[in-house]
């Protein structure tokens, strides 16, 4: 089995109230495929410039990662994003943006990225995840990301996308967006509607909820004391999400493996934050992951007792 | 064993997406006996006017509650709250306050409420809750709320009183307010150092989190399509918690029982905004609040099953 991602690859310049960073490797594909890397074997599509260093390609590269649908495009410059974040790391500023190869790319996946089982469609323009997502025939699970600028400037085209795919990843206040829903039960529901059978909402560092027709479960994030750079939490924890479900998913994705999914991707997520970039995540191991979701297994854990109430 | 509450009773309007009320009854001492009252018995310390009509009274006194030390002040006026709420309820704004009777207010327990074991300290200013806090010598578990107005002109006095507290219930964006902390875990941590054993951080919509040495424990908020009003949550959720606590203080309030204190609140505070003021929980019954508890269960649990990363 694989799991094919497309979606950006690109360097950040990041600052927050820890620190900064000039210019890192990051995009959506780069934290994705580093934390579905531990669940299967992950290729990703996407473009990068001449500037892409081979030690940039190497990290992408990390647990046997396929980098053969990486198009170098040959005097392109990779994607730039640059942002800062305020005090409490909830707020955050784009500085600059410079879209580079991905002005011009159009995904041409390989067989083999073609044959994929599970699809996960990164944040980018609408029209290319369609494209992509019409490309892998044969894929039974098919998760997208997507943000506020293609719910603004592309909504009819993001809701064709939606309605070709198995589950949707959106922060809370997207969903909100894209269905003119405030609650997020009918907002969950309104996006169920337009086809997918699992809806999570990304909350920040109050966690995630997963809902489908049957279930309604809620993960906190991890506690921290310190978080450096927040960029790429939500790949990172689709990463995880996604990739779990990619290693189960010749069982049949039951309601028990899409909570534990939601744990590994909570468990991968909380050390993303921890550094900047992909810095924690490139050097984390199995066991470290492994302590945070029996820890989120305590920290989320109650039973009732019987009592009986006044009445 | 007895609860007493020290707190507003007051006359809500209150206008929603949903609805409006132009005069209702309300106040964080109200809201929380109406919670508490399922558990324990419930003592109300608190001034109303002489607008205070005998139907308001007989709601206080909902399940056995004494309404003895509710003082009635001759030709005054009972505190009277405005607000409004924006689309997805998570905004407000003060449209009016009138302190009425609170002006003048001076917390005067009869010896019955001095006596209680438990005691909690809704949100009124900080030198008043010291007072009760000081006449009741014999309490073995006393919580305080608070809120912003206080941290910015009474501080000195909030920490002063803060320390003489065994659990504090917030916003967690008054935690972060009073500690100067945007880090939860680091905010929760200096609370703690100020004297009391029990930090509880609530989220609103989010849900809330318990943090004592040992324990970390987030529940999420229950689940609902339809919140009509918000007023009242957070004092229904510490009259399900506190209450909780009440009953079973003879026994120790270990991890197990604070927890169950968490979901408790929560299931009680999730019908309180079903409806406005008062009106859900005033006619909620035992099997009711069992009902959410077990959901609450069922929609944070989790079990981690052995899996082979790669790595």
């Amino acid at each position: 089995m694989a799991l094919t991602v497309v979606g950006s690859i690109a360097f950040d310049a990041v600052k927050t109230p820890f620190g900064e960073r000039e210019r890192m490797l990051g995009g959506a594909a780069t934290h994705f495929a580093l934390a579905a890397s531990f669940f299967d074997e992950v290729r990703v599509v996407g473009p990068v410039g001449d500037d892409f260093a081979d030690s940039d390609m190497a990290i992408l590269a990390t647990r046997g990662t396929s980098t053969d649908d990486v198009e170098r495009v040959a005097g392109g410059k990779t994607f730039f994003w640059a942002g800062e974040y305020g005090w409490d790391l909830n707020s955050r500023e784009t500085l600059d943006t410079q879209l580079g190869v991905f002005e011009t790319f159009e995904p041409k996946l390989s067989q083999a990225s073609r044959e994929a089982e599970v699809l996960f469609l990164a944040n980018i323009q609408p029209d290319l995840q369609r494209s992509v997502r019409e490309q892998c025939e044969e894929a039974r699970f098919v998760a997208l990301d997507s943000m506020n600028l293609w719910i603004d400037i592309a909504r009819d085209s993001l809701v064709r996308t939606i309605s070709q795919v198995d589950c949707v990843i959106l922060n809370d206040a997207e969903l909100r967006q894209l269905t003119e829903k405030p609650n997020l039960v009918q907002a969950a529901r309104a996006v169920r509607e337009m086809g997918p059978d699992v809806v999570i909402a990304k909350q920040g560092e109050y966690g995630a909820v997963l809902i489908t027709e049957g279930t309604f479960f809620a993960l906190p994030a991890y506690p921290l004391e310190t978080v450096v750079d927040p960029t790429g939490a939500g790949d990172t924890f689709a990463g995880g999400f996604v990739g779990y479900l990619s290693r189960h998913s010749a069982d049949g994705l039951d309601d028990a493996v899409l909570r534990r999914a939601m744990a590994y991707g909570t468990a991968l997520a909380s050390y993303n934050v921890e550094e900047f970039g992909t810095e924690r995540v490139a050097r984390l191991t199995p066991a470290e992951i492994g302590e945070r979701v029996a820890d989120l297994e305590r920290i989320t854990r109650f039973e009732d007792a019987p009592i009986e109430l006044r009445a």
